[in-house]
């Protein structure tokens, strides 16, 4: 039995309470400090709500990305989505980050679809299953406003032909011994999962090999994503090409209790396809930092900090510094109460999906304008 | 230390004395019997000299396919090659008998040309070496007479758009602890070398993803590949697939003393590409049945059973059974001597190589048209 609190962060799972410092240590990335807050500020005009607020808080070279970045330097970004089921706002957090950093650095994205990860990983999902998934979550990528021109949609079984040598190179240079190690393989893992570290891999080096450009990538991910780069930093030189740099950023909670949003609780996530009422019903069904009674929260306050709602505000609803600053007062003094909160975020995520689902359903016409142009 | 003697059969390395009856015990393979080898003069009119001499020995589900064939159901033929240098003489063997049998069948050929598996074994191989060497193995199977109409030749990196999924569906079905058990995998294996068996898996599925007529392929090749194929036979049914057949060849051996013509030793191998004075040179150097003096074997005689000049007549240069006959008597009772022979396959095996060689090179115009059909 694992302790309902006990912290656990793979690449496939992640439960318990977080500990983010402890994860930096236990990782062995850098903090994203102050100072490189600072650089961003002055290279990029702004800082994103996901920068001022700590969402992004860790990362690997990205300091030597900035440098790059000031001195006129190429890079790309990649980042990607394991489809296996409908996109929900948790998944979209990083992605319009990516888009912000994309805008800030005038850089290609390398966007990968691991349809063949979900097939080998999820015992009973088919592989037409994955692939199509892969197609209905890239609607959400575009939708998010990412432009053709610079974007390239990696779509891992489509593509093979293209990943397949770079993938041979890595798997090459990984033993056995290392993959288990890091991905706590066991013998009962089927070899296409044990292979599948070398795939994800490779958008570090399709665009220098397609492009010629030997370049590095910059890869904005949640931190459970960190295993699978590690092993790509360790090959990386060997194999003639730059190290990844990361930007890592916490997990969205769901609206449930504790851990990441997770599509295997659908009753915890707003998933982009959601109706106006379902949205409404997991909204008031969330997990907050309330009190029992309305009567008791006016008198003595709720916690934002470990409110899913309040949450959604700081993180993707409320741009506002000043606004956010003011409901966090509100609620720790009973100024507001929870009806309050989830009557307004109901109505900024229907207001969100609205939108989304529209440019959504645009998007069908133009997937193939994203494919990777090789 | 390795007893000289003990043997060692595995996809990678087959060494000492090889003891043809103790490998269809402990592969759990049926030998080649007399009732089916006069089915097949039956069904084909006549009988490879490879067969007559029992070069083919064994066989998995071959009686299912004969089956098929006199009902008039179809299966399509697979074999390959790992192309990590030259094509010897050796290597030409299964093919020239697959090409008898695919003219007495009438079916197609998938020939998988392995560069993947060649780089991530190889320790000191570069993909494009393997990718190239492929393309100038098919150059001596095409020279063999195969025609591009019912022949696919699948190099593996060009193609794996092709072979990627069904790889994934094989793999998802295959553990670690399967493939460890069968193949000897330890910790310092590499991940695309414990993928790969994945991929030799797909040409026996192949021909029913591309043409949707689900029928068996059967497999000519020596027996040291059989382990690949049980991996695919145990999870064939569950893919709705046929489970390969099999037909198992002896090792060819090498004009050196003992195991299978290789080569990692080339004096003791005849490359396809080998000039005159070179193949006059080997056989010369060959390791024959004979005795220390010319004066002491025309006294007592050789043992052509032991002799590797022997050998290749049996398996290659001597067609007529009578011959065959009267050189073992002649060697046994002294009538012959080791430069007799010597010189007679010299001139045969550079009979031959100055056509093979010729045909090479024509088929340099025609790889593409070998290419496959998908």
């Amino acid at each position: 039995m694992v302790n309902e609190e006990e912290m656990i962060v793979t690449p496939w799972e992640v439960r318990g309470k977080i500990d983010y410092e402890k994860l930096i240590r236990e990782f062995g990335t850098q903090p994203l400090t102050d100072e490189l807050m600072e650089r961003m500020k002055k290279d990029f005009g702004d800082l994103h709500l996901q920068l001022r607020r700590r969402l992004f808080f860790s990362h690997r070279d990205f300091d030597l990305i900035l440098d790059r970045f000031e001195k006129g330097q190429g890079f790309v970004l990649y980042t990607g989505r394991g489809p296996s089921g409908p996109v929900h706002i948790g998944h979209l957090v990083p992605w319009i980050f990516t888009k912000y950093l994309q805008e800030k650095f005038h850089t290609n994205l390398y966007f990968q679809m691991t349809d063949d990860e979900k097939f080998v990983i999820e015992d009973e999902m088919a592989l037409d299953e994955t692939t199509r998934w892969g197609y209905e979550n890239a609607l959400d990528l575009i939708a998010l406003g990412f432009k053709p021109e610079n974007t390239n949609i990696i779509f891992d079984v489509k593509d093979i032909g293209h990943l397949y040598d770079l993938a041979l190179k890595v798997a090459k240079k990984v033993t056995y011994s290392t993959a288990k190690a890091v991905f706590g393989f066991q013998d009962s893992t089927n070899i296409g999962w044990i292979f599948w570290p070398a795939i994800q891999a490779v958008p570090c080096f399709i665009h220098a090999k397609l492009t010629g450009e030997n370049v590095p990538v910059l890869i904005p991910a949640a931190i459970d994503q960190d295993p699978y780069w590690r092993i790509t930093r360790d090959v990386a030189q060997k194999l003639g090409y730059h190290k990844p740099a990361q930007i890592h950023c916490r997990f969205v909670p769901g609206l449930g209790k504790g851990g990441k949003m997770s599509a295997s609780e659908p009753e915890t996530c707003i998933f982009t396809t959601d109706t106006p009422e379902q949205v409404k019903r997991k909204i008031w069904n969330a997990f907050t930092g309330g009190k029992p009674t309305v009567k008791e929260q006016r008198k003595t306050g709720g916690d934002p900090y470990i409110c899913t709602v309040f949450q959604y505000f700081l993180y993707l609803f409320e741009e506002d510094d000043e606004k956010i600053a003011q409901l966090d007062e509100d609620c720790r003094t009973g100024g507001v109460v929870c009806g309050d909160c989830k009557a307004l975020l109901t109505e900024r995520v229907n207001r969100f999906l609205k939108d989304h689902q529209k440019k959504r359903e645009d998007a069908r016409k133009d997937v193939q304008k994203f494919y990777l142009k090789a």
